[in-house]
């Protein structure tokens, strides 16, 4: 941490200063340059600490180190690969997750499963719980959304995944299902990472649409701090001015950037940045390109009945071809599609 | 609802649309304009409903009517005065909530409860659950908090306001304390929601830091919806690209509009926006000015010391003056600081 | 300016490095942390400089000092004050500049001046140049609009304020009216900026609506470069997520933050912020609250007719009954509408 | 435009706007729903008028037509291909453009268009005149860079391309380079657009940094109307909350947004998203892959060296690599790199 006085700081200010970072025991180092005295503090730097020094004859105070250790790929170089059963994902493969927004029905989410047996595709995403802005919207099936998503394993070998909210769910839900999902808006939800920390299923941290990268990792570093270590990254648009062309702005830098900062496989979910379903081929192969190690994609065996974000479902032949040009572009980066 | 249909679509497309409007039990009403044909579509129209018409033949659709209706001004003119013991809020009075960032210690809670009976200052802030962006950082005292909280009451006769994080919590927080706080964070935590709106405490509501007002209103709507008709709407700086000259930017505008849109109380919290306590006293005035029926404060007995948002709390002295300050603004627009 | 190395910098790193900045001109101090090196540059650091600094052993690059010199309060602690005609801005009063978006004829001009005349208002804003979004919207009436503004200030005496956008207009406009406006949009007009530099009347310099605080200061810091000193900046809203409850987002911290920045006097443009007139008297308010030295309002003798921004124009009888608000409310702060 | 009528709107209200409507020799269709009144408009709206519906009965008022029409894909089928010299920007190739921020010196860009020439790049991007945020920095070559840029063409027949900042500056720089640059913060000045309108060389229209989607190309409108055909649009990445990872967030969306709304071709500009070269390999590949038509790339012989934007220049050897890259994805969505 380096604290920046402002001009004309007496001594006595800048003593009693150096005799606070003591108190906190951290180790000052005084540094009188032209215009400005500058305090290096070293030691164990938390936000709180940073926080704590401010005002009176303090300009600024700016952090050196990055405030997360788990998850920066500083300290832990190799990329870590997460299994989903048997399909890994962090590895050569670009690994592509579908399936409805919500689980709906038995008949429903059995044709979206026929629909993804076909296109060899090995994980389905679905909602039993959902999140919605209004509270007059399809709040999901709960723990009857489970049971079928458990039905979907049996009988077709597909792995699934699916959003929990609640505190209370988590447990539940990571008995039926194999791999569980923080959504955007949770990203922050802090009780709710502690009991994502606590199972034994992989995850998948969804960036809040607000939320800086740093706040992102440092989210992930919340779930791996309390005890799970499969921890999956997804950038899925973030919310910006333009808000009329698209839902949310896919943040394709934010891939590159958090692949290079963190050893956590990082994926991304173009059906939510657009909003609507004419977007999302474009994004797919832009996320592909900068680097994503998956994509988490909507997809509905009959969008115009969908419950739920009918707008941005593919049809089903929507998402056969949108593997079949996914396929060349992973190889033309040197990436296989599974 | 209108559907705006793209130049040249087909008789049968609009006959197919059509239809399916009318499945949906509702009733569309076909106007031909000169370059495009639109669709009133007259009944109970849901998110839903609006999202599930897209793609083909459909440019836009556009929603006439509001989504909310508990928490809308049009159905209910009068403006909700809020009470939280024998404070009100919501009528002329400009009502202070003031007190430090995290209950501390029994020393500490009593030195802030001092401070805030010397300025006749009724309500006070205090967090016993903390939402910390950082695993490292201090997370609160929990139950402990709580019952630190009660006490204060008990001895001082303040109300006295926390936040909850988790849903387990709720109930019992509610116990505690006299008004319960959404955090910015969990303003889209619809479970959360869920149970505040069970509780018979009345319920700040703070804005998420990259809400929409429309969102904000909608997160107000499910705890009415779901039976505390006592909510309390709070700005508290949004997320924008400006962010080192101040942590968030305080929206007067959302003041103004909030108040005009809805008919509940509506306050202001200038020191999270400001992230420093030099900016507070600025962004006060502007948000009484601009017409908020009261402020949550931060200010703690000894900032220096804080455990957390030492940079935001105001000293002793600065509440005081600040006070001092707001007491003929108030007076100016007609209104009363209580 | 702070550079911060990568963990395992070699030493023939960090001896290059220490060249490159003696190259410059400029004096290392190399300090050796716990797990970062650090390096402090004393001396005339430019943006250029502290951009010729990255890559290969660097992490990052800090600057310490603040890149503007001629702005700052930091080398000239008194407030300017700045004068249009005997109307004195950045004193204890607050001034109110108000007027008709466009100049559209001599007859609406006037029956403009008449409305100010009666509300003891005395510098009118009126544009003769228009930056409009659509080729096919009114474009404005150029130098006639300056002669009608010219004819305004002979008739009435009241002061006249205009926007210039091409720098071929500004000495011609320099010439007919008494103070000069630098729209949002071309704030970062640097050939612009320049020519404003060259003038001897008074610049209100709008900050651009997604300007950070620090790029407004740089472009007052290119006008005051070039040879003016009378700048005056004004906060119109910024640009934000929030995009349908109002236009823009009026940042009433930005007014308290350019105050204790700089010396230079700072107004709001609330008409802009808001988009419609229903907003306005809030936003005013606040921006006074918050420490403002004048408003910049649109209004018009007959909104409903205006060419341009009509729904943001004030109907006389509005104009009134602001200035009857606002007056207490400057009293309260001790200070005068003016 | 459709015109949503309070609730409550009397009959007087209703039939006094409809007389409104026919002054401006537009033709209302009233419209009773449920419980709001609507009107449409048919006849030919600008954004003038949209904005003189306001206030009083009226609710809110909506836009169905886009306000563009040159720009416009649904008037103009066909993409355009705009040609420079012998390139053609818009087909199933892929352009590269390439070279330093700004031309230094003749040593300096000779060296530049001998690293593109070695890559079979075609056409240089370099700056005479620059935009600076700050006074103190490099201000650019102006005529003298222009010229030198002319004798880069005579020597190596490269085309070349420069941003021009000021309106006197159009027509003489038209005269020296093959392709001219509105860079983004001039991308709402309109003096400046309708100069460049009246030349007869092709214009790369950069999106400005907080500019909406429509925004842009309303600006391609103003080129369009004014006399040029060949405008080519270059997405270049967005302001938004995340400012300390990258400079800013390249839009991909955008990309194919644009190609969809309009028949222009469309570039992106990694190097000034990125801000830092480490970042550009990413968002190349992610843009071609979005369906960038071209690219607009930072390149610098000697970046240590470079005067400007230094950190975001690619070494010779990066530029060599990227394109190594880049070609197998081209093909892999079926185009080829030019």
């Amino acid at each position: 941490m380096i604290i920046v006085l402002k001009p004309n700081s007496s001594k006595e200010e800048i003593a009693n200063l150096v005799d606070r970072i003591k108190e906190k025991s951290l180790k000052p180092v005084v540094f009188e340059g032209d215009e400005r005295t500058v305090i290096h503090v070293l030691g164990n730097v938390t936000d709180d600490i940073v926080n704590s020094f401010s005002g009176k004859c303090i300009e600024k105070v700016m952090r050196i180190l990055k405030p997360f250790k788990l998850a920066s790929r500083e300290h832990h170089e190799e990329t870590t690969v997460v299994k989903v059963g048997n399909v890994e994902i962090g590895n050569e493969n670009v690994v592509m997750i579908a399936g409805p927004c919500s689980v709906e029905s038995e008949e429903q989410i059995m044709a979206a499963a026929e629909m993804l047996k076909k296109l060899n595709i090995k994980i389905m995403r679905a909602s039993a719980f959902k999140p919605r802005t209004s509270p007059y919207d399809f709040q999901g099936l709960g723990i009857k959304g489970l049971k079928l998503l458990k039905k979907v394993r049996e009988k077709t070998g597909l792995m699934v995944e699916t959003e929990v909210m609640d505190v209370r769910d988590v447990p539940i839900a990571a008995e039926y299902v194999d791999m569980l999902r923080v959504g955007a808006r949770n990203m922050q939800n802090y009780d709710l990472l502690k009991e994502f920390g606590k199972i034994k299923k992989p995850v998948i941290l969804k960036r809040g649409m607000s939320a800086t990268i740093n706040e992102c990792i440092m989210a992930a570093e919340y779930i791996l701090y309390h005890g799970n270590k499969d921890v999956i990254l997804c950038e899925r648009g973030i919310r910006t001015f333009e808000a009329s062309a698209y839902r949310n702005t896919l943040d394709v830098g934010a891939i590159a950037v958090l692949k290079s900062m963190t050893h956590l496989p990082v994926i991304a979910d173009p059906s939510h940045a657009a909003g609507n379903r004419e977007l999302i081929p474009a994004l797919s192969k832009a996320a592909v390109a900068a680097g994503a190690d998956g994509l988490l994609i909507e997809a509905h065996p009959n969008p115009e009945k969908a419950l739920s974000d009918a707008a941005q479902s593919l049809y089903p032949e929507q998402l056969a071809k949108l593997m079949d040009e996914l396929r060349p572009l992973c190889e033309a980066i040197g990436r296989k599609l599974g």
